[in-house]
């Protein structure tokens, strides 16, 4: 089941979009056109197939902007939706709902479009052993919401930031002085909490990976046949990661090598919104 | 010439993302493997073609993480690069490089991957009369960044927020009463510094926009043949703006039929990153 | 109807002004004097003559100290109210109630007293075309407000910052190489919902500014005598704005010329606090 | 000589109002027509007599927009000008000043209106024992800077919150059943460190103020005959504040009376503007 | 009666404290391994004995946590408390008082064993005049709170930074050129609400302190004998606080040489946690 | 080698912390009795022995409340000093040093206090296999500056929220129905980067622990008896953790069972400050 956000997130992120959006002088079209008292009825709704995500987000903006606004999402975070489908009903004064209809929709096409692009990867590799992870290329500032919209769309997720696991790459190992080496240093600086990942460009790398004691394995920009011999000398003994020229098309075929993980920048810095939009009754 | 974004906006910006991928622990990898005398070269390159944007992003990055970094922009925003191109040029200590380089890295990916987009629908429409626009379809919190990409990409920014201009869409015409009235009260109620747009869908309603006063007619989702017929019936009167269903594919069918503006949602909701990376000397 | 302003707005503003007067101690005197449990009841009421503003203010500064205090507008923003009106009805814990007091009032008192010279203005213009508008002379970081107290007065807004239209003045126009060239200028940078407004000090700059397509031409510091002949000259093609020298003994004369609109700092910079106290049943 | 503000107070006093006036835009005149590479001269000067305050204010907004930009303060705060006085000297990109001039001209002018309100009262009681002091009648948000205001203009400061004095009113009073309870209670609650004022009507409850041990006794609305006989009872055990209907008219008959303080409430949320301007070389 | 702390104060102490320990990701554990629709009973109890403060912050954190979750204090701060003894009685969902739980009990225990080393001095001068008082040696950033947990321990606050009373030490006296012009400078300055303080470290310069005007002589590590003799000299004339070498063996002592009052730095800087668990029902 | 926090970090724990003290008025002693233009030099110097750790919190204060100050570490963090020796030398403004002092000497006389601590768990344990780890039980909002300080004592850090290992506790294991189920939950939800923990109380439950997967095992309040046993039994499968009832004296009698963790929340919650000072050349 799915995590849900920390309100403490959600509502600072809200608040802060919803400033961006109203900016001084608020939505001036509304208060000018719209009457005070009139209340309706609205829904959210998917115009193109996708995951959904970011649900709290925008029940989150219609409660900003109208107190007395009722919003029942009607399509958790993770549920698959066909055009028409329902996402949010909303019922309360027009100038709330339309002040913050745009907010809400951003937030949710953004979200659920990371969600839809996470889980077309995570179809195609059903049935095999990879799990389908982002990575730290994330929209500066949104990178919480990103990962969970991952989730939502059945994917896990690589770590945070820099300060949640240690991945060594080619800089980390040339400044130490070689692969042994640096898992070392980072073995006796880090917490017995914290993970050791490492970057292999080539499967003769892969030992002194695994001798170092690395927890898990990143084997970047591999061949399948790389990929598949570097599973067979791991047999089971680290985490093994692939990763780079990650897409619809070959994501499969990686998966099958018996990789444990295959992460994604993609699904995050690149996947288009999903077409999401208010009608009103 | 592009104007620069506040240094305000910037640096607010780049310590909110520094702070989400620093968390508290900081960059533990670095931190144990890289010597803290280590000084090294690197530069920000072009993996792909496109248009640059966010280069003071990145910049700010770096001296944040690094006051001693230095860190030169070899490509300003607005420049077309092509693969192999340098965008920026840096010499710092080792450790602060390393820990500003993905944050740094998303940024300009972003930015320059909206700049691309943008740089696209304006290139299909040369020689027209029409410009291209971005809507307020934008990624939550980072909308001033991604207005700038859009002026990057040689397109121009539609109003910024609910604030700066008046826009009448079909339930504020519904809930006034008609074009006519909608046009009164808004004329009634904002400052005179403000401009006034009015979304219709068919060709029949322009006389009642152009009557009521309105400074802009947004034609919503119309064939080109309608496009043209507005064209036509308008005479110069009102500034007219074409959005719906503006691909690469459509956009000069659109310009030709002599619209001034053209307001593409995708530029800045589904442009996929321009792929950049940092390479060490 | 005069719009309200955002609830994220006043939330932060009263936030700042509460932390500012309690600072880290507290109301020690209602602490060690006014017992836990005492429940009373008291009224904001006029001590002069004006028009109320900012009653949202204070009925946010009474909710903030104090969760179950009801507070009960009954003089909206923009009414006109005589000594002794009543404008906000109250009933809690007197504690709560003292330790929100002065805030409650500071805010109504600073934005009525906006409100009520506004309307001085606006009343001595009545029955010419001229609307009174606020300027950017504003105090430091309370300008929403004071915009709206504006609006509760009868007067409109201009611009609400640099961001939100184009003011040309003479430093813009030496820069550029007389006005035409700033027009042109200008014209092509900004986008298509933006207004350009420039200022000139005489009647013969006139018709380059209205030749070069501003929409708002600013008539700065100009006789009634040339003002009324620049209304002639124009003929409707821009909106005219008189600024400079405005007065409650001036602006009655400077409306009869005929522009359109008439700008005062004072409004916004100089009035004085209308006279409001609190008094307690 | 006067106190300087923390930077802190001032940085962010001046951030806040940058970023209300620049917005998510900037400054799109400025950008539009000035070339980057204008560097120009400019002074603030005075337009009217008057006592300066805020200079830092002005500083740091010309540094924030323009990092390069050199400010001269030439009249320190507290300095008395006449119309044509410098207050800053200014020399930097054209660009940077013009969209630092209103923010700094506001900072400037309500706090030297300030001053100069002040200065008028201190002026007045010249020769007498009498001190002009500021009230908690401030602008919300700023009011540390209006208490240095109030001291560049020759006042002192009264408390500066609810938190740093105790002030018995007639509430605190009756809730506590007499003044002798209530300043019981403030001595018993409150630490050594914490002065105890007192609000009397009547010359009548001078002797219980003072035998229960009151600091300072506010004198409130009080005859000039009751006000000396106060002070002849007083005989200079508390110190006597008198408030209450003080103009610079009525000032000086009240500094007569021997009171030792005359509270202004008008000099913080009145006083008018003063006329300051930026001229270009 | 123990005054309340601001909300605004808890509100923020509270938020910033939860996002440290949720960061972006959450509470993990709970999520995998809780379902959402578990409710649980909890309490947080003593398991040594001690005096009770910070439950306002504990109630807070569970209720920004679960707004659904009920807590119930059934030990006031101020409360002294033996092992077993509850503090806080909870009902909510398991997720949100797991989550919340550290931050609690966290803040419950730092507070608790402030009050707690308070009441221990403050008990051992009972019969004495001597009040025990806290000063700035506090924890930053916790000030207010650790201030409040000192009155919850019987205690009083010395003033709560440099901006709310003068104390005068040995720098001051020097750079001012003597004790009588230190003081004379410190009274020229500063308002007539703030208290002057002045350090002395031989009874010698107790006169001039007295014949200055300070309102508090600190009596810096001074022997009994002499801090005994300052208490004669002094004669009721001022307010006389003993520190340095306070401790729980010789604060008695100190107390019945006569003086005022006793500040402790170690009860804020050096207190040991009260240990605080919480059981599940 | 000790990691440095991240700059942004501190500044804003500094910035928070000189707000805290210097209010709005600021250092009114300072400024009423020390000329501004007095330079002077200064230590902080150790008046215990101890392990110094927060001297960048020390400079950073200094330099913000002095621009002009020079500030040199003498003894970096992770130094062990004796009475007497420097840590930091300091030559700038009387004022600004004076100003900063208190809060200087809070944040490196807190830190020092935990490093000193963590230094004597550490010290005890030599020549064992076991190292000194924190816990969440930290002061709320310093979590980042108390983990440093663990580090310069010698220690290493616990997980840093609840947001990067997984912590499963007896309130986890009893909702998932045991021991594998809790471990299963948790291994199928967070990602491939985080580490797995589990609490048990009895040796009997160490088999389940291990068989289903758990990275560490934490032995809560076990005997040295029973750590033994279990670390016998581990067999070097899982890292085991010992914890409760770590003083000083038992320290050593745990670390020789073999454990590989001992973690104290003692070190961070109960630690006294290390008494530092500042002396004036």
């Amino acid at each position: 089941m799915l995590s849900p956000l920390s309100s403490l997130l959600v509502d600072d992120a809200v608040a802060r979009a919803l400033k961006e959006d109203l900016g001084d002088a608020g939505d001036i079209t509304t208060q000018a056109t719209i009457p005070a008292d009139t209340i309706i009825k609205a829904v959210v709704a998917a115009r193109k197939s996708g995951v959904i995500a970011g649900t709290e987000l925008g029940r989150t903006t219609l409660r900003m902007t109208g107190p007395t606004t009722k919003t029942l999402i009607k399509s958790n975070d993770g549920t698959r939706v066909s055009p028409g489908d329902i996402i949010l009903e909303i019922e309360g004064p027009a100038r709330d709902i339309l002040s913050a209809e745009r907010v809400a929709l951003n937030f949710m096409g953004h979200l659920s479009g990371i969600a839809t692009a996470t889980a077309a990867l995570v179809d195609a590799v059903q049935g095999t052993r990879a799990k389908i992870v982002c990575t730290r290329k994330t929209t500066p500032g949104l990178r919480a919401l990103e990962k969970h919209a991952v989730r939502a769309g059945g994917g896990q997720n690589h770590r945070f930031g820099l300060y949640d696991a240690v991945m060594i790459k080619d800089n980390h190992i040339a400044a130490s002085g070689g692969i042994s080496k640096a898992l070392e240093r980072a073995r006796q600086m880090v917490g017995h909490t914290v993970k050791i990942e490492i970057e292999i460009d080539h499967v003769d790398q892969l030992e002194d990976a695994l001798s170092g004691g690395a927890d898990i394995v990143l084997l970047d920009n591999m061949s399948t046949n790389d990929l598949a011999h570097a599973v067979k000398l791991n047999n089971g003994r680290a985490v093994l990661e692939a990763s780079g020229n990650v897409t619809i098309e070959t994501v499969r075929d990686i998966a099958v090598t018996g990789v444990d993980i295959i992460s994604s920048g993609w699904i995050t810095h690149s996947a288009p919104t999903l077409d999401l939009g208010m009608d009103f009754a």
